[in-house]
């Protein structure tokens, strides 16, 4: 796939071919899952690593029987799966030891894979009842929708993916971040939001600022994105101005929220590197989007 | 709400107060939904106009017995609301012809309401059960969520918001448009696709373009959004260069896909603002960000 941002984004890149017209073809997907067709192994929904740090792939003889499997995409011409886990393996949808784990050690390419899977088994574990009509529903389309099994209702439900809106905001070279409670000591990262239904990506961006820290917000640009798969956001990057210095937080959501200086920015993402903590704030680490809005701007001024 | 681009976003800007710190407090949306709160008089998911052409309120004294009701936001102190209509009033979730017929009359503040009452009844109406474990769920927090009634389960649900990558692709000065069967008479438009679990923005676009018409893009960027309430995309409107000439069509998907020269796209939207069809082609309409790709490819050159 294409690399199109110099910054590597975290759960991007895959290099699977998602073979879209496979998805809709069942002879073609029943031709390609063959007993050695790739699984990828998973624990519920974590990753299972070799000892290396790599994920760990079996092969479609060794799925459970019954199971529902999703077509990940084509790997040359090799298919790749991954199993639904049962409603008992299903743990939190958010990012758990397990899955930082993976990402420390993990390769752009695998980690991209893992994070693709993840979204689509989670949504699937987590849709087996039509919502509209509260019928069991079906992995249909190699795994790339769910078909209600009432004949009368017949609805076909795809994938979730939530878009979020995550923004660098600043005034006079300072720019704003805040932390929640329950992040590491010192963390302080950028605000974040989920997109609602009538806002543009600019609206969401300036509603959630104003919402968190009662700053409004001028000039929004966008930046950059992710694929994030704890349970399945599009994180949107954007930069923001502001005119306003005071801040008032929304204490339901934050815990604290500040200005900090370029050079402060610019050396906790360098404490970062290293593993170590900055001096004025814990910055975000690298695999996270606002890691790279922090790194936009310490380079590119915004 | 902020205006934040020159060229007008049809369902974008609305002057409600969208309040989020009313939703989650019950004693604060009650005091909010007196008998003369604001409620938008709907035709099912459609819009009812009044003379002049704007929508038509009513208040919650009128409210059907029983009947679900979202908070749509503050009009300065008033609080408005719409009902969720029964299931057996639901039609089409995409844009039928009383839309179409709303968005030619109602100003564009009016527009922005409808689109987000529309995009949320129309989720509420479609979940009337628990994806997790199909009992009925019931609306909750104002009608910004629903909640599972199966206490052993109580999942709480969010409305959904699909992005949808939506590109003009240009190769030497022309433009890559194509036409679905279902397009009125000579319609050519952008490409779109939605976003997939594992993918970021530019990704989606260049995968959506490779599959519908066999050209690889190089240099994404991100020219506009747009909440698009039939039923609930976020529509990211992006340009792309490519270096490929050939196009070769999915024709599940599309009927025609051809290159036009900015001159052709100059006198197809123009022609389009005189309510013509244009020499070359018939532009898209000016309330779909199509429109305002085109225009921006026009005026800006990219």
């Amino acid at each position: 796939m294409l690399r199109l941002r110099e910054i590597p984004i975290a759960f991007s890149g895959s290099p699977l071919d998602r073979a879209d017209h496979v998805r809709s073809d069942p002879a073609a997907l029943a031709e390609l899952a063959t007993p050695d067709a790739r699984l990828l192994r998973l624990d519920g929904l974590a990753p299972v690593l070799v000892d290396e740090g790599a994920l760990e792939w079996t092969t479609l003889a060794d799925a459970p029987e019954g199971s529902e499997l999703v077509f990940l995409g084509l790997d040359g011409a090799v298919a790749c799966f991954a199993p639904v886990p049962p409603p008992t393996a299903l743990g939190t949808p958010h990012a758990g030891p397990a899955n930082w784990a993976a990402m420390s050690v993990l390769g752009a390419d695998e980690l991209a894979i893992y994070g693709s899977a993840r979204a689509l088994i989670s949504w699937h574990a987590r849709h087996r009842f039509c919502a509209m009509c509260g019928a069991p529903t079906v992995l249909a389309k190699g795994g790339w929708s769910r078909s209600c099994t009432n004949a009368a209702c017949a609805t076909e439900h795809f994938p979730r993916v939530d878009p979020v809106t995550i923004m660098s905001v600043e005034n006079d070279g300072k720019l704003l971040l805040g932390r929640q409670p329950r992040f590491p000591a010192g963390r302080y990262t950028t605000l974040a939001g989920f997109v609602e239904p009538g806002e543009t990506i600019e609206e969401a961006v300036a509603r959630e600022t104003f919402e968190e820290a009662g700053v409004r917000v001028r000039d929004v640009t966008y930046v950059a994105s992710q694929p994030w798969p704890f349970p399945s956001s599009l994180m949107i990057g954007c930069h923001a101005h502001t005119d306003d210095t005071e801040i008032v937080i929304d204490a339901t959501e934050l815990e604290d929220a500040r200005w900090f200086t370029r050079d402060q920015v610019a050396q906790a993402l360098e404490a970062g590197d290293r593993g170590e903590v900055g001096e004025a704030f814990n910055a975000p680490p690298k695999h996270a989007i606002a890691h790279v809005l922090l790194r936009n701007w310490v380079e590119q001024g915004g």
